[in-house]
């Protein structure tokens, strides 16, 4: 399941606000569009925006490409900032953004037609990189995975959040491939659902079988012995070990330490904030009260009340039993194994 | 607020299908029509359905007190049974219409305006009682919230689920009365939503601040110091002090314990089963799957999974900090304290 590729001098987005409901495959050429679609949450997942902005920068070099190479430039500065505003928060989108713009400034020789060329090729391999780190992720967590399992997961980080593969997903879909005879139970995850319309989805898709409860009934799952591990993704992991990611997660963490079930973290080294040493200094993006207000155009709560909505919480690392890397599976004391990661790169 | 009570002749229902959105009263005179709104739950709550139930019984009475006696007996029999179909698991409704039932065996003489007199008087008995059940219940727990306590509840243990004033809400109400300057957090409570549906809704009508938070919210509220206790009602309590009650309270049980926060149950004593000896006796509902896989008509999940949707969950005795009851507040170790409430019966 590829929520984002090129094909046929395009790019392809599953537009994921339709799910699960509807599977519509759109088709992109002009980076104001893929701007627009990152917005809309057409496509969404860090991983997967970073690969999406990879290609909207060459569409925007294939218009620009007839243009003199000052006005080339200019341009291509244009359409980058443009892209940069789409999503103030998405680590990913900044990076690949980053990396297309050092092709545009190191090419050689410096003439858009080159320079086209060589974007495409960077962003093809934004695109086979993160799907790799996909792949050597979930292999890596597979290892954890015992023959029988069922897996609690929160949110999505699947192929859908990615450019194919999944992190957390990415660890499933290895253990299936490696016939453990797994099952998945899957929160729902309110406000936004992102559980049952994305992780139930792709999961079904791929025949891994999967059972959707709500965020409220995953301790009683545990208590009654239905759960053997949880696997979740992270949206930054600091030095410490502490991980942030989507809100109900740290409630996760506490029901599986109560139930003596391992808490396992899927996220590629990219995620590891290893200058912030804990996530006390993590600042937590409060959402629309919308969100929680309304569900699909349906009010479901009284007007005049107050609301919070905290889109992400963060698991303290003494609650995480390992983080499962592209490069490896790390332990505690993660302030020892952790560092260890960043001397690998 | 009550949502259910007898006036100019008739019996007058909140329709809580439509909060709160809409707030409908609606009228009854026909005990088929009452025993519909139970069964599509214009009326819930284990309490409210057996203050309904008593009306529902005394107007079959009025419709069937011209004819002969012989024949009122047979048609108010079919009337209750009838009426104890509706609602196969709440207690409440079947110890209503016993009460009724005894009414028409015991009264003297044996015609039929007679009982139909006093059957009006048994329902209006039904209706103060549970009143003055949750005003003493609200009195004995307020004395366990502090001045400016914030309280989390989950799922609708208000006036709304009994016919004024609530069971965990009453002692929250209490506590507002007694000037706490208290504040609530109300978890939304899916499948249902009861909590965004219809706490939200009584508090903010009362006057109460109330803060509308998802499910998976509520750990991540504990862990930043927001919240001080905990109070949620009860549909029944074994022997031991173990609590049946609205799913996700078993989780909320442990993140409070993990973060030392009191969890406190409030509960008519005519919901503890002193003869079930432990809540592993208690036989847990799965409700239909479409309660998940919709929300207001509106399809949220794929197709083709599964779900599972156990409407309770039973949280241990040990999470439990205190049992706050009409006769007074009980205390560990239960299975000391629990039998003397019946002493007292």
């Amino acid at each position: 399941m590829r929520p984002v590729y090129y094909e046929d001098g395009a790019l392809k987005l599953i537009d994921q606000t339709l799910l699960p409901t509807e599977e519509v495959i759109r088709s992109y050429t002009d980076y104001r569009k893929i701007g627009e679609a990152i917005v809309t949450m057409v496509v969404r997942g860090a991983p997967a925006i970073g690969v999406t902005a990879g290609y909207a920068v060459y569409f925007a070099a294939l218009e620009f490409k007839k243009e003199p190479i000052a006005t080339f430039r200019q341009k291509m500065k244009e359409a980058c900032d443009y892209l940069r505003g789409t999503r103030p928060t998405a680590v990913n989108l900044f990076w690949a953004i980053d990396r297309m713009s050092t092709v545009i400034e190191k090419a050689e020789p410096q003439d858009p037609e080159t320079i086209t060329a060589q974007l495409k090729e960077e962003a093809d391999a934004i695109c086979a990189e993160d799907i790799a780190m996909c792949r050597a992720m979930g292999k890596n967590g597979a290892a954890l995975i015992h023959h029988g399992d069922t897996i609690l997961t929160h949110c999505n980080a699947g192929a859908l959040a990615t450019a194919d593969y999944g992190t957390a997903l990415g660890v499933i879909r290895a253990a299936m491939e490696a016939e453990k005879n797994i099952s998945v139970y899957a929160d729902e995850t309110r406000p936004l659902l992102q559980g049952a319309r994305l992780t139930a989805y792709e999961l079904h898709k791929d025949g891994i079988p999967v059972t959707l409860i709500t965020d409220n009934m995953a301790g009683w799952m545990m208590k009654q012995g239905k759960i053997n591990c949880v696997v979740v993704g992270a949206d930054r992991i600091t030095r410490n070990g502490d991980v942030a990611n989507k809100i109900g997660t740290y409630s996760v963490s506490i029901l599986a330490k109560e139930h003596h079930i391992p808490f396992y973290v899927a996220a590629p080294t990219s995620t590891i904030d290893f200058d912030m040493l804990s996530g006390d200094d993590i600042v937590i993006e409060e959402r629309p009260s919308d969100e929680i207000k309304w569900i699909k155009g349906q009010q479901i709560a009284p007007d005049g009340i107050r609301f919070e909505n905290p889109a992400f919480d963060v698991t303290p690392h003494q609650n995480v039993t390992a983080i499962i890397t592209e490069k490896g599976v790390v332990y505690p004391p993660y302030f020892r194994s952790i560092p260890k990661l960043r001397q690998d790169q």
